[in-house]
């Protein structure tokens, strides 16, 4: 039999030993937004085609595995196209099935809707080390909720989340897409060039201010707004973090909406004032983070230790009401999974677990009543919350033992046919 | 924007009350796992089709969801039947997906290897009530344990579970394929009828031995064949349990394998003995269980109660060796976790939760300074372990309340702008 014995192009198997992590973070994860008052939900891994190409997915439209029709819907002879020959694929992020859950049960949820979705999603990506074409997102969302209370409770639960893991030292950078364009409007840029322009912002950490300045120069844009831009953020890196809105306040003037400087303000004063972990929230002017879709406060987990981003997510008040016909205000964070296991395993992160791990070897060829009589110590222990693994006794017993201390047994018990030996 | 608000046909978006039942059944399951020593793993959804059509899955092989292949791959226009078009599927069960994670990982993994494996599989089955097309299996193997400490462990631990979760008075029906076979072969039957004589014998919970009779004469099988066939049923409704296989022994003399009747008195005492749990395990020679893929001891989990059963297993020896090309002992079970999780559900099942649940109500308009200070007052009670959440007060709070409390809150606090109101 012709059997393939790897999984299948970019995805993975998880063993054991990480396995135990995923399985503690997912854990961790549940807990503490359980304490904050969300609640989690699920939808189908498989999506409508309809649904998956509503353009809210940007880029990752292009990498869906679509499913096949079957059966009598399937007209194999007829096919012009792709498209004729499938209506559904896996979805690609956890936002649009969010969405479309919302639109379909509104009625049958609290409001505010405070949703926990963890489930694997799917990406024809080319693969890479550590990118895989299956991974878990896990997305935090508050539906119906105006106020930056939303901003400020994602943001305490993700980073107490992410202390109760073993994080810290992070940081929390946080703008707001309308500051964005006032300081794109300030500068004189036209509305249409804003995308393209914060584009090139966003390469900010990576090729400094000169390199922005030199992209905007050469994506045509006049001298005078991008050295009026430019300006902007040479005063932005003298002024930074809170002092950075004051200066903002004062050089924009006008340009600068009062309620986006207050938000931001609030919501770093509240979050500084009540966080359970050791972090540090800062005002960022050029963090845009890529999806369209935002519409007021964006933020980022940034560990520069780590090499970047392990999570953001931000305000988009205008999705649902799409869906849905009717407008609500929502906010939400994604918190990078795999990214932080990643990051555990290579840190050696021990996972908490049971104290006591008892591995019992017995003799080959032990069986009936004397094996009755062994598992029934077992059983006993294991009421008393001890973990017993019953094992074969092997020819090399030592080996044996070592493994098993690989595997975080500390105890051992052996049993002989003959107790005399 | 034409948006589809329903899930694809067959499958369920998960409300919050499922799913915290959900969440908290498997958590049960692997905590109560973990104590025997079975180690989580996780494999890929997608499996190529060369696995997933290898013969082991049996009907289920006609119910794949099956994968488009992507980019250049794809070429429709000289694509003659559909499996040009498609190498990958989602997977229809983890018991391929085990085979081929150990056949790609035995040198990593702990000998014997015991997995606990919980994850969705997918089957275009005509969607009805209660069954979709997308559901969660959980299955647990004992890989490379020739003796029946692997099934007796394997009962142990899914009964132990069952019962942590308040199932009680269900059933183990346990039977040996051996038993099958040397029964069939002391009436006479041939070797290559034992399958289509099985499958009759299989639906004597509903048809009865009169049904059966009947079933094996319309099949063509001799009349002197079916009689002492179902003699040996007779005398099994009068010696129940463990006195059938005595009644066997005596009746089918040199045909009935003596190990085969050790290995079933050996699980069911040592099983009886050391149960945690309130259920019987008894020995039923009807039970046959569809995949022909067992060898020995097979098993199921009935709860009469709820109609049927909620789960089963057994011996596979032979199959591991296919794939592996290295003979590898198996057992295995496979927990019924939807009908599990809707037995549940029509119960009413509370889940065990944070015993204090508090709702902040806050009036519309509280910000700034004052929501910190009440977010600060909600930080301290959740580090202490409570269960917070902080809503906006709506103008009907009466209502409001009501509401919360069906969500399980039961303290309310209230804070308003101006505190003297």
């Amino acid at each position: 039999m012709a059997l393939i014995k790897k999984p299948v192009t970019g995805m993975k198997d998880v063993l054991p030993a990480e396995m135990q992590l995923r399985d503690y973070v997912i854990g961790v994860i549940k807990e503490t937004y359980a304490r904050y008052g969300f609640t989690s939900i699920d939808t189908p891994c498989v999506e409508s085609l309809a649904n998956l190409n509503s353009k809210q997915g940007g880029d990752n439209e292009k990498l869906i595995f679509k499913i096949m029709k079957r059966g009598e819907k399937l007209r194999l002879a007829e096919a012009k196209e792709e498209n004729d020959l499938t209506d559904s694929g896996l979805r690609y992020d956890l936002t649009v099935p969010l969405v479309r859950f919302y639109a379909n049960h509104a009625n049958e949820l609290p409001s505010p809707f405070k949703a926990l979705q963890m489930g694997y999603v799917w990406r024809a990506d080319r693969p890479q080390k550590g990118r895989y074409r299956q991974f878990m997102q896990c997305d935090i969302d508050i539906l119906g909720e105006p106020s930056n209370l939303a901003e400020i409770e994602l943001i305490l639960a993700t980073t107490s989340t992410l202390g109760k893991l073993g994080f810290k030292g992070f940081q929390i950078r946080i703008n707001d897409r309308r500051i964005l364009k006032d300081m794109a409007a300030y500068a004189g840029f036209s509305e249409e060039s804003y995308d393209s322009v914060f584009i090139t912002v966003d390469k900010m950490d990576k090729i400094g201010l000169e390199g922005v300045e030199a992209e905007l120069i050469e994506n045509g844009y006049s001298k005078e707004s991008v050295d009026k831009y430019l300006g902007l953020f040479k005063g932005l890196e003298v002024n930074k973090g809170i002092e950075g809105l004051k200066f903002l306040a004062e050089t924009l003037g006008d340009f600068l909406e009062a309620d986006a400087k207050l938000n931001l303000e609030e919501i770093i004063s509240s979050v500084d004032a009540n966080k359970a972990a050791e972090f540090e929230i800062v005002f960022d002017p050029t963090l845009v983070r890529g999806m369209s879709y935002y519409t007021g406060t964006i933020f980022e987990i940034a560990m520069p230790q780590y090499g970047g981003s392990c999570g953001g997510g931000g305000r988009y008040d205008k999705m649902v009401g799409k869906f849905l016909g009717q407008e609500t205000p929502a906010c939400g964070f994604s918190i990078g999974f795999e990214r932080i296991i990643m990051i555990m395993m290579d840190e050696g992160f021990k996972v908490p677990g049971v104290a006591d791990k008892t591995a019992y070897l017995i003799e080959k060829g032990i069986s009936g009543q004397m094996l009755s009589d062994i598992l029934g110590q077992a059983q006993e222990a294991r009421k008393n919350g001890e973990q017993i693994l019953v094992v074969r006794m092997n020819k090399n017993k030592k080996f044996q033992k070592q493994a098993l201390e690989e595997q975080g047994y500390n105890n051992f018990k052996e049993f002989y046919k003959n107790p005399l030996n």
